[in-house]
């Protein structure tokens, strides 16, 4: 008897978060879950690993699952890192990341957390998806998500992935009936102006909030903001080699 | 009268790292300099932003030259940001991080707080290269690590660089007559096998550290790990556009 898949699940805005909860409910339908996931919020960490402090997990229940869980005070990198090394009794069928609470299109993917514990599991060779809803609020309704979730994770996990590569997964905040359907395509060039919000603390010290606006560049139709503009669910497959393949003859004019 | 160029200056190890130092006083030779840097080591925090607690800048007298300096409680990433949108007067010409202690060839890229400042400022349309010395230790020579600096850093304040790109430059921990020269290549394809190191706390907690094992897995002649291990300071290419274009067309079975 072929055994069920197994399943890491992680995220970046911690283990009691709404978004995981709903992740986890549809992985259970799929596999056997173990969850490793950070204690607390950990937006923005990109890739971001723990080198110079302690590292602590600790099993932990929260609700009545079937799933086994550990949370952790790392990173959602060094989460993916020590469920592999620490954890799981053979190296999962699939990791899964989110359900992030607000968008991981387009630019948002270097900073985003969840996006790297997916990256982290295609260096490790293991077909990851990270999966954002577009709404920002704790109380998000997570229910259209969940069936797009149900979906993809079924395809990646018949097909695979290619070596090196996961699927960003964002999710238009409308209703399920609403959702016109899924589209692959590439990352929008976009930016975020920064406008750090400076205040004075009560000791007379001066400092700021990262604030900014989402600025994007790019009017292209096959990128993953056209998709949810368009109310579609968007897929981009994304890489760890960051080398500018097209860009190295350039250079070698500094072998001279 | 042409202005002299502005150059940012960054980093991972910290402001007062000698890497820095060195950088400092090679930028201090091509511009007018300004250091916005940790003020502690921040190496592995990948492109990790402060988004859920404050931060603070103070301008700091290190050594006797010309450059303005300051120091962040933030990550590299946040020293660039807070550089262009409350320090400086105007976009920088050029943004350099490093020098690094320690390699950040190969999958190192993708956890490195230096590149990762360097990554930014190409989000932000500025030239920017990461600098790396293959050498851990505090008190490492890099005398020879600056020709090279001085060399790539005047070819792209001529030249700039790609939109999009940033440089990622590792020097070998060699003397200068030994390094061969410079060889633009991409990426190797590896990876760390984590091996976590566990212990038991005075309290009888268990507790982990971060450690493990570099592996690579790619025999190319065109890696920079081939550069290296060849005697020649390595420079790649590197985007912040992670899709993976080659593969779109493949999940485009999703759309169905």
């Amino acid at each position: 008897m072929k055994r069920k898949p197994l399943i890491l699940v992680t995220n970046d805005d911690g283990i009691t978060a709404p978004g995981i909860r709903a992740l986890i409910e549809v992985m259970n339908e799929l596999g056997e879950v173990v969850v490793v996931a950070p204690d607390s919020p950990q937006s923005g960490m990109g890739h971001a690993v723990t080198v110079n402090s302690t590292l602590y997990l600790d099993e932990v229940k929260i609700d009545d699952g079937p799933q086994k869980e550990y949370k952790s005070n790392g990173t959602p990198v060094d989460c993916v890192k020590m469920a592999i090394s620490e954890i799981l009794e053979h190296k999962p069928d699939l990791i899964v990341s989110g359900i992030n609470h607000g968008s991981n299109a387009a630019i948002n993917v270097v900073y985003s957390g969840t996006m790297s514990a997916a990256v982290e599991g295609s260096i490790q060779g293991i077909p990851s998806i990270g999966f954002s809803l577009m709404d920002y609020r704790w109380d998000a309704d997570f229910e259209p998500a969940k069936h797009f979730v149900r979906l993809i994770a079924k395809d990646v996990l018949q097909n695979h992935l290619p070596k090196g590569v996961a699927l960003n997964v964002n999710i238009p905040k409308l209703p399920l009936k609403e959702i016109k359907g899924i589209k692959v395509g590439r990352q929008a060039k976009s930016n975020w102006e920064e406008e750090y919000d400076r205040r004075v603390n009560p000791h007379g010290r001066t400092y700021y909030w990262l604030t900014g606006k989402f600025v994007n560049y790019d009017s292209g139709t096959d990128t993953d903001l056209f998709a949810l503009d368009n109310k579609y669910v968007s897929v981009v497959p994304v890489q760890h080699d960051l080398t500018a393949h097209n860009f190295i003859k350039e250079f070698k004019r500094l072998e001279k």
